[in-house]
C-alpha cells in the first residue's frame, strides 16, 4: 500500500480518538503501535472480562480488534472524516487464554468510502509464547462532512 | 422448534452460567428472560462503555448480542454440555444511541454439535422508543465430555 | 418501512437488471416475485449445481441468496443508482437437498449509502415441505454517480 | 503447521471430490495445486457468469472460494472423514473483473472438529496483472462416521 499518504499526522489524530474510546480504558486496553494501515492494541488479562470458563470473553476480544481495525483504516482517511464500523466477523479460533493479548488490525483493502480491514488477536502464556486466539474481519465507513461527527 | 424439549432445568442453567461471566457484570448486562431457545439480556448506558462519539462500543454491542446468542443455544443443550461461540457477525446498522438496551438472541437452527442463533440489539430513547440498532449471527458449538469445562 | 417509497417503477428496473445477470440463467434461476424490499428467486435442483455428496453447492445458494438480497436492497434504491454488494455471510444450516427452492431477500435496514439485508433458502421435497438450507446477511451499497454503471 | 501430517494420498482424496463437484465443472473451475493446508483453483472469465455490470457474479467468486477454503481443510482430514461448510463471509473487494481469475484457500486454524480457513481471489488482466478481488473466512466441519457420506 505505499502508494496510500496518510493525510496529516494520523498517529495524533488516532491516538486523540482512541482516548476518547471510554470502552477501552474500562478493558485496560492500550494502543501501543499506529503505523499508516496497521495498529496495535495491548492489554492484560483481568478477571473482570471473562466469560463462564475464565476466559476472556468474545465479547471483549471483538471491542479490542474493532478499535484495532477501525484505526488502522482512521489511519489513511482525510483528517476531516470521521471512522465508522458498518460490520464485523470474528472468528473465536481457541479460547481467549492468556496473560496479556495483542491485537493487530490491518488494512487489507483500502478506499474513499469504504475500507475492509483484517485482525488477528495472540494470547501471551507467562512464558511469552503467542496463540493465535481470533481473527476478524472489518467493513469500515469512512464517514464525511456529517455535522458533530469527527474522530 | 416444538420438538426441541430444553434438558432439566434449563433457566437455571443458563442464570448459573451467566452468573459466572464476569465481563457481563463489568458492562452492568442483566438476564431479563430465559425461554427455551430465546434469551434477553438488558443494560443501561453508561460512559464508561463508549466509543469516540459517545455511543455504546460496537464490542460491548457484541458482547451481548455474543452472551444473549449463546444462552438461546445452551438453553437447547444437554445438562452437561458446555457452550462455545466458534465465530459470529455483527451489522451495526445505527449508532448504539440510547438510555437503555436490549439484546435478544434466538436460535435459528438447533443442532447436536452446531447451533446458529441470530440476535437483535435494541436501544431505547427516554420516552421508550426502540431503534434496532445491531444484528447478529452466531455459530455455537455444542462441546462435551470435555474436562473441567462446564456451562 | 412503511415511510419508504421506491422510486420510479420499481418492479421493471429489477427485472430489467436481473435479466442481465447471465449467472441467473445459468443456474436456472427465475425472480418470482419483487415487492419494495423484498425479492424472491426460485429455481430447480440440477445435476450441474451440485457439491461432492449430490447436493446443490454453497455457492450457488449464495449466488441466488445474493441476487434475492441485492435486488431487494435495489428495489428501494433512486432510479439513478447502482447496486453492490460490499459483503456478505452465509449460514449453510442443512445440506442443499430439494427438488426445487426459494430464496427470499429482505430488507432489514435501508440507507441512503449502506443497506443491510437478510435471507434465507429453502429446499423443497417432492411432496412440497419446505426445509431451511440457509441463511445470508448481506451489506449493499448504494451507488450514484459513477460513470457507466446502473442496475 | 509443520505439525499437521496429512492422511494417506491426500492430494488423490482431494482431486477425487472435487472432480465429484458438478458446480465446479459447470463454472469452468480447475484445480491447480493441492498442498497440506493449501488449495488453488483457476477458472477463465466467462460471460455466462455474470452480473449485471458484466463482472463475474459475487456467488461464482464465492463457489470457487468456498471449494478452494473447503478442499485446504479437507486436506488436513481424516482418510475417512467428509468435509463440510458450515458458513463463510465473503468481502467482494473490487468488481470481478479479469480475462481469468485465481482463488486459494489455506487453512488458517486446523483443528478435530473445526477448521477455519481463509481464501483470497485474484483477477487477472490481458498483462498478466493481478488484482485482489475478495476474501473470505470459512467455518469447515469434519463430519466422521456419517453413513453414506464421504470426501
Amino acid at each position: 500500500m505505499a502508494e496510500i499518504r496518510p493525510d496529516g499526522d494520523f498517529e495524533a489524530r488516532v491516538r486523540e480518538s482512541f482516548d476518547r474510546q471510554k470502552a477501552m480504558e474500562t478493558i485496560g486496553a492500550r494502543l501501543t503501535s499506529v503505523t499508516p494501515g496497521i495498529v496495535e492494541i495491548e492489554m492484560d488479562y483481568a478477571e473482570a472480562l471473562t466469560q463462564q470458563h475464565g476466559f476472556l470473553h468474545a465479547g471483549v476480544i471483538s471491542s479490542a480488534l474493532d478499535s484495532a481495525c477501525g484505526y488502522a483504516a482512521y489511519s489513511l482517511m482525510p483528517v476531516d472524516a470521521a471512522v465508522l464500523t458498518i460490520e464485523f466477523k470474528v472468528n473465536l479460533l481457541a479460547p481467549g487464554r492468556g496473560e496479556r493479548f495483542l491485537f493487530r488490525g490491518e488494512v487489507t483493502k483500502p478506499g474513499r468510502t469504504i475500507i475492509v480491514a483484517d485482525g488477528r488477536g495472540y494470547g501471551f502464556d507467562a512464558d511469552g509464547n503467542a496463540k493465535l486466539v481470533a481473527t476478524m474481519t472489518a467493513t469500515i465507513m469512512v464517514v464525511s462532512g456529517r455535522e458533530g461527527l469527527k474522530g
